[in-house]
């Protein structure tokens, strides 16, 4: 059988494969992460690679989905194409990033196993390796009668010496196994050991030695996006990582809608098994390409917002919504995964990162984990900005938080052609001299404009005086790209025959408004926390930007607008997904998950729903930037 | 419709009833126990009664089972009789010992509610009446924005308020409901706590007060019997108790059968069904006749031999009986009852008391709770004797323990007309002068002897001279009763006339051997013990018979022929089922069942199997009463 060599650039990663291996099977045996959402079914096209270099065996499934200029230019579906050529294969900036910003950013969270380490990778926080839940093999002396303890007292001593639990709970399922799994195995055998309370909770025991096959996965639960990650427990290493939509969406699209359907008596169950067998999707596709066996998964660790976590364990969200927002509960038992239903080792233990209160969830406590600001003396703030905004602001003495309405534009919602950040959204946008250009999504025919690019937008027409400093056209201007419809002005940013769908993209008044006030309320939110701890924005370290925003974000441009704080841009960093961040840290580190039980504990949420100087902060932000200049120094229009 | 009196003798408890009200129904309601193994289905005898007075309707099923003698005097099934007439009832005498024996003994073990009491009944020591599980009635205060905890703050916030426990955890079913059940209750509901590990577990919300729904089980699981006490845990009043017949007996009629039996892969869960059957049979006939609901039992404690408690939670028995005699574990978790199929609330807990080695169990350990020893200076001895043989001395400070095989002689069994104690079994015996007087329980026709009854004999055998010291005939004698059947002597205790059987009852050669080595390895192994700690039998302040040996057992007889120790009749006390005792003691008191930890953690045991005095001192007590006069100074044949 023949041999070929596929180099993956920009990384120059080369792997030699048989031919006829697909380009997804050769990623992996790389090592080298392509985003295939379907798990390599053919159904999506996540999986786009682009061969400059070689030929490949693929058919018309092959080149699905893409344009005449894509397949032109090399494009195929990586689990459709087979190698039988030497390769050199480009992977597309987007899946690149993706995988930048899921994975990488944790690989060097964790010391090395077993050796303590304060080595801190940029922001990130070190903490000592020590999964939570981690397997011991013991090789047991065998009974006799002057050393006659029982099978289980033999474990413990055993165990005793080698952790420092000063006791152990074994579960019945556990023990009724015990006896004859010694004997069978001549007095070795691999026990799994969690901690549960402060003491170790023995969840199993395996014949022989098992601790090869550990693994755990870290879940970040979106109210849009579930992302998966999976991780080998005893390296401390991911292995894979998956995400897919929420299936719960069938039900609404956004936390409210959900809160609402789970009203409706027994429905917080049908949104409990949407978003489970979402992850159950995820973790058989991750077993799947790794080869790993789901039973081997010991522990989840899942971050999402208060409803989300709710949600998962089959809480009703329905009191979160309502005056004076009370969750059941924020700090979240323990549960084995049979419990819920999760597809892993039904004793496996699953955690839920603690919340803060109704609109402050785990998602924010494991941001404020992973970007170490509750480590460190200096202040520091974390904007985590989606259809809800949730602000940090805090050192390693003191943090507070509050959470306000963002609205769905910055997510692609609620303006005419406003789209999520995938295919074909115009990400970025510039206006010189009446010109407009733009860059869409994987270069595709324009389809929207995502956040970003609406961003760019508002600022640019600003900038040109297009519109006024208060979002209204200057409808005195002749300019061909101004258009009114239905009595609204509008202006269009692609004509009918650049766009996929031959019709013109434009942005309205009524989104610039709506733009407006969602910056709006993100800037008072801000501006209301800085106030209440009485200090300025330029006494900020840093402001880290999780979650929605991703990279694309002009930092620039959303300062112009008054998104952000007029301060140094080199001091606003981007963190990408930091909720599935700090559940992978929690995971790897028992430590790291107790200090999200502090670092939820010692959080104080501002309620802006009740806050008098949100609302007028609010109003004096819907202005470009804002209506107090002094705020933004280094803007002008 | 008509009203009778029925008076229930020997305590003349009147009660009021309707026509047609059933004997079992009318002796419920003046709350006098008539024992009903079948649940009234009349399918036993067991609840029968004798009518003195008086004329009650019953067809033919009224008086099934019964002799002619017996239908003469009156004696009817209570289940299956019904009343017509005011009536004058007799409980006979082993319905009534029963329960004195199951019931009486504990009703004043326990302090009032909510008070700390010393007061001793008898030997009883008093624990704090503080149940393993309590219920709690709570209005907490509607939720403001000003004090917006969540809601299971809320409510552990005012538990702590009325609880000692620092913290709670909270079952994840149990959150599930909790939300809506505060909403929907105006913020007043009950929670169910029980003690786990010293922290408050949270099993249960229900809207309202229904603290005056808990009940607990104390469950005596032996290894031919079951004892159910159903009790009241808001007052600590046993309210009923079932016995029956261990279904595991089916798979095997002793410990070590059962433990063969189980050695066959996936046995255990045989008999664990056929364990949690007969519970739940007593249970479901328990809460019919009281009136209560099966969900509102809360708790459940077990005590019972280390085979059975093994078996009860679905553990491989099989290497305890094989030296070097390893349990799976002595310490057993708490387990909520849907775990093991107890038909209970299913999320109740159930409690397992603990072991101390293979063949010394938490019946033990419950025994020496019950009857106090290890709460007092003095030293104490309790003797439980069935098939195997328990023995416990100590006192507050120390306590060593032995088991000894007595074989199955004491309890009917290895003899030619062995049976249980029993209708119609010869429980006591008189030879005088060559005749022969006899008593059977319920003064049927003799139907075989019951183990008080061998011990008569032999007694009176060797006192009359007509077997020698070492248990052999004398066949110089010319005595009519003796015979000599298969080359093996026997004495005729009732001749085929007055039997039920028209058979000969006798007692041979080979059953006074096989109680001779029974009675020896006893009495050997509470002489091994006392030789141990280096004491004398006179030193022994009390001596305890519990279990097998009922109050029909003749104390002097006992010691005369070398089954117990020659000490003053007057320091041996029966303590009957201190089995069930031990479980009620630790039911409704937790610090009774910590008690039971220390005891079972404190207990040396000796391992008499290996331990070589032990072979000395039984071969030297096969003789009557032992080959060392001084042991039994005031024995003289």
């Amino acid at each position: 059988m023949r041999k070929f060599k596929v180099t993956f650039s920009p990384d120059q990663t080369v792997v030699e494969v048989a031919e006829g291996t697909t380009l997804l099977e050769a990623s992996e045996k790389a090592g080298v992460y392509v985003n295939s959402l379907c798990g390599g079914e053919g159904l999506c096209s996540e999986c786009r690679l682009q061969i400059i270099n070689g030929k490949a065996k693929g058919d018309k499934y092959a080149i699905r989905f893409f344009s005449t200029k894509e397949i032109k230019n090399g494009y195929v579906r990586a689990c459709q194409t087979r190698v039988d050529d030497n390769l050199e294969v480009v992977i597309p900036i987007r899946s690149r990033m993706e995988m930048e910003k899921i994975i990488t950013e944790g690989i060097s969270t964790h010391s090395e196993p077993g050796k303590e380490s304060l080595h801190q990778v940029r922001h990130i926080p070190a903490f000592l390796f020590e999964p939570l839940v981690s397997k011991l093999y013991l090789e047991l002396p065998p009974p006799t009668m002057a050393d006659n303890v029982t099978d289980i007292d033999r474990v413990t001593r055993e165990l005793g010496k080698r952790l420092t639990f000063s006791t152990y709970d074994v579960s019945l399922s556990c023990l009724q196994n015990l006896t004859d799994k010694l004997r069978e195995h001549d007095w070795k055998v691999t026990s799994t050991v969690a901690r549960r309370n402060g003491a170790g909770q023995v969840l199993q025991f395996e014949g022989g030695n098992t601790t090869d096959r550990n693994y755990g996965l870290a879940v970040d639960v979106g109210t849009t996006t579930v992302v998966v990650q999976l991780l080998n427990l005893k390296t401390g290493k991911v292995i894979g990582v998956e995400a897919n939509h929420n299936l719960q969406a069938r039900y609404g699209e956004d936390v409210i809608s959900r809160m609402v359907f789970a009203g409706g008596r027994g429905s917080s169950g049908l949104l409990q098994t949407a978003v489970v067998t979402t992850i159950n999707a995820l973790t058989k596709a991750l077993a799947k390409e790794t080869g790993i066996t789901p039973t081997d998964i010991n522990c989840l660790v899942a971050s999402g917002n208060t409803t989300m976590s709710h949600l998962l364990l089959g809480l009703t969200p329905c009191s979160l919504r309502l005056e004076p927002y009370v969750p059941t509960a924020t700090l979240y038992p323990q549960i084995l995964a049979k419990e819920v239903g999760l597809n892993i080792n039904p004793q496996g233990v699953v955690e839920i990162l603690p919340s803060v209160a109704s609109y402050i969830g785990g998602d924010t406590v494991a941001g404020v984990l992973a970007c170490g600001m509750a480590n460190r003396p200096e202040i520091k703030c974390l904007i985590d900005c989606g259809t809800n905004a949730e602000i940090v602001i805090g050192n390693n003495e003191w943090l507070v938080t509050c959470a306000a309405s963002a609205g769905p534009a910055f997510e692609g919602g609620g303006t005419k052609w406003g789209m999520r950040a995938t295919l074909g959204a115009i990400e970025k946008v510039e206006i010189n001299n009446g010109q407009v250009t733009y860059q869409t999504i994987n270069s595709g025919k324009p389809r929207g404009i995502c956040g970003s690019g609406l961003i760019d937008c508002i600022y640019e027409l600003a900038r040109n005086r297009i519109i006024s400093q208060d979002g209204k056209f200057d409808l005195s201007l002749s300019n061909p790209r101004i258009s009114i419809e239905n009595n609204i002005p509008q202006y269009i940013l692609a004509f009918p025959d650049e766009t996929e769908a031959k019709q013109a993209i434009t942005i309205t008044e009524i989104d610039i408004d709506n733009l407006i006030k969602s910056k709006g309320a993100v800037f008072a939110a801000v501006k209301s926390l800085i106030d209440y701890v009485g200090l300025k924005f330029t006494q900020l370290d840093t402001i880290y930007l999780a979650g929605g925003f991703g990279s694309s974000l002009d930092i620039r441009k959303a300062i112009a607008i008054g998104l952000l704080p007029d301060i140094d841009t080199r001091r606003i960093r981007f963190i990408g997904n930091s909720s599935v961040m700090g559940a992978r840290m929690a995971l790897l580190s028992s430590r790291a998950f107790e200090a999200t039980r502090s670092i939820a504990r010692g959080m104080t949420n501002i309620e802006l729903s009740t806050y008098v100087p949100f609302m007028n902060e609010f109003i004096a932000a819907l202005f470009l930037p804002h209506t107090d200049n002094q705020l933004f120094p280094s803007v002008h229009y």
